[in-house]
């Protein structure tokens, strides 16, 4: 693997600005880095069990090196501990640890442990200070960047949290070696999601340089900062999400459904196969509506199969649900506004925009045809 | 009693701003007010069973009448209501309710209902629209006024929560009226602690005319406005407390320690009453140590019994804690900055200060000596 320097990328939020620092061996050099932004200020690490086995010696040697108090709090891995039981937990904990306004959450971990420690974060003590350490791809370039914390209700997935930010982000692509290939794939939907937002060169760039993604090394830097990038810039345009922002969901509307109607549950699903899924089934049915070319639609669905992403409905594992159930899933999704289905829609590859109010009975018609062909 | 008009306390937080409004028959006239500043929201109310008894129908009447979709959340009455699954229990019922970001989550009791129905709102969906009707002397005059909102921990109250400003506050005097007359008390020691930290006129005012706010009419209009404008103004200065806020604080180190010590038991102890015995103290310490008169203190405890309010430690019932109990609780209190003590002292009637690092041993030589006498 050759050399690798680290690249940072600045999230330019006013007094909330923050930057995303993006290399190799960073949880080994985290004390140092978190005690030059935040001197003085002590960390309550919150990782899950998983995360912990690989990465928590490292990081509490190193914030021991730099001379910071810390404490940790290991949750259970998975999804579960998205819950108001977890925050519960994590929040005594991280009081329970004496850490006061000024002191840090860390959350080392994947998506799952970034949304419950950064919620944990802006709600002790009514905001404590937050450092992202993403150690999955998923979390990298997508989860860690915007501030989106929280948890999830009975009633659906991250209906319960806040906009928090962190004041810096650790991704060390090394904790990426370590990923299950299959995890590593679904992330790598995200990636290719800022291509096909708005960014045409680098979906170009990808379908030459995947290999070079997945296998490590300066291409992954480059991806996962072309990726930092394209959110960070997306954040700062629209921080709450009351616009542009909701150009990150493309094929989320349909990954959302999909997911609820596997009922989470990742061995057959896991978020970013949805969201690969998702982004096939978004550009087909922008050229189901004649916005974009089935060319396009065809060139978005190849380069997910070559890295070994689904791309059909019909290529999740033991999916039995019709148009309907779909729909009604989608109805049910936070992004709903005032009943009007909204979808993010293209016109091609890199030209993605908001739909707003789309037709049910259209997106009825496309998913009965996607369901019939095999 | 004679007739009321209705007052406005602008608070100018920028894109945050919002009015309190304070008169008579509010909460009947709630629904065109609401209305007024969110047109086409929907609003979820939450109360407790026995403010739902004396207001919640009112409120909805006026609600409906102005076209308003409404659903209701009607908790526990109590402090155990403001824990994690009182926050779990509102969440998910305004979730159910079918609300989205737009609309707004109505607080309609006294503090316990606006801290927790407040965290509801600023969680629900990452943040949700906020109205106060606070229907206790206390809340109209402290906690729904600045933005705090929060649950309690099993470390401590209020140490889980955020700062979520309301878009409207609706101090309903009318909804005093049917208050205990203990109740009413102890919220007066909140409108006295304005005119001791920066007022001497208020305090002045209010040493002449208690028996008129106390009555009802326009001298509780007036009180309730002078507090709210004093607070909406430290507020402005220092949203998140990082620095003046702390003076409403005055007396509060003492309280926090009392209510601590007797567990919060309001058959004993309500905090309004910890805030009457806690700004005695502030001011007898402050002559203990030379920073203000005897006079001074003697003034402020004078006016505090005559309302009926307590001012010693003794005259809390059942009391059996020593000065050492009393600094560990201190030590407990969130307001501890990195172990220092911080006090807020007074040089004279309004003429409070922040005093930290302030010397323990000074503290507990004073408390020896409260305890001692009679």
């Amino acid at each position: 693997m050759s050399e690798v320097e680290d690249v940072v990328v600045h999230v330019p939020l006013g007094d909330r600005a923050y930057d995303i620092q993006i290399g190799r061996g960073l949880i080994g050099r985290a004390g140092a880095l978190i005690a030059a932004v935040a001197p003085g200020a002590a960390c309550a690490v919150v990782t899950d069990a998983n995360v912990a086995k690989a990465h928590l010696g490292a990081l509490e040697q190193s914030l021991a090196a730099a001379g910071i108090r810390h404490e940790s709090v290991v949750c259970a891995p998975g999804e579960a501990s998205k819950s108001y039981a977890g925050l519960q937990e994590v929040c005594d904990a991280v009081i329970g640890a004496r850490m006061e306004r000024g002191d840090i959450v860390v959350a080392l971990g994947g998506g799952v442990i970034g949304d419950l420690a950064g919620f944990a974060a802006a709600v002790v003590r009514r905001g404590m200070r937050f450092v992202q350490i993403p150690t999955s791809l998923l979390a990298q370039v997508d989860s860690s960047v915007g501030g989106k914390t929280g948890i999830n209700s009975a009633h659906g997935k991250n209906l319960v949290g806040a906009f928090h930010q962190p004041i810096l982000v650790l991704a060390d692509v090394g904790a990426l070696d370590t990923l299950a290939e299959r995890e590593f794939r679904a992330g790598y939907a995200e990636v290719a999601k800022y291509g096909l937002i708005d960014d045409a060169a680098f979906f170009g760039w990808l379908e030459e340089h995947h290999r070079g993604v997945f296998a490590g090394g300066p291409d992954r830097v480059h991806a996962i900062r072309t990726s930092c990038a394209a959110k960070a810039a997306m954040v700062v345009r629209d921080e709450k999400e009351e616009g542009d922002r909701a150009l990150l969901n493309l094929g989320h509307t349909f990954a959302h459904a999909f997911e609820r109607l596997t009922r989470y549950d990742g061995a057959r699903l896991v978020h970013g196969e949805a969201v690969a899924v998702g982004l096939a089934c978004a550009f087909r049915f922008s050229a189901a509506l004649g916005l974009c070319s089935g060319q396009d639609a065809g060139r978005v669905e190849g380069h997910l199969r070559t890295v070994g992403l689904p791309t059909r409905i019909r290529d999740i594992p033991g999916w039995d649900g019709g148009a309907a159930a779909i729909l009604d899933a989608m109805f049910q999704d936070k992004k709903v506004q005032r009943g009007a289905l909204t979808f993010i829609l293209a016109r091609g590859v890199g030209q993605s925009f908001i739909a707003r109010g789309v037709d049910a009975d259209r997106v009825r018609a496309f998913l009965d045809a996607e369901l019939d062909r095999t």
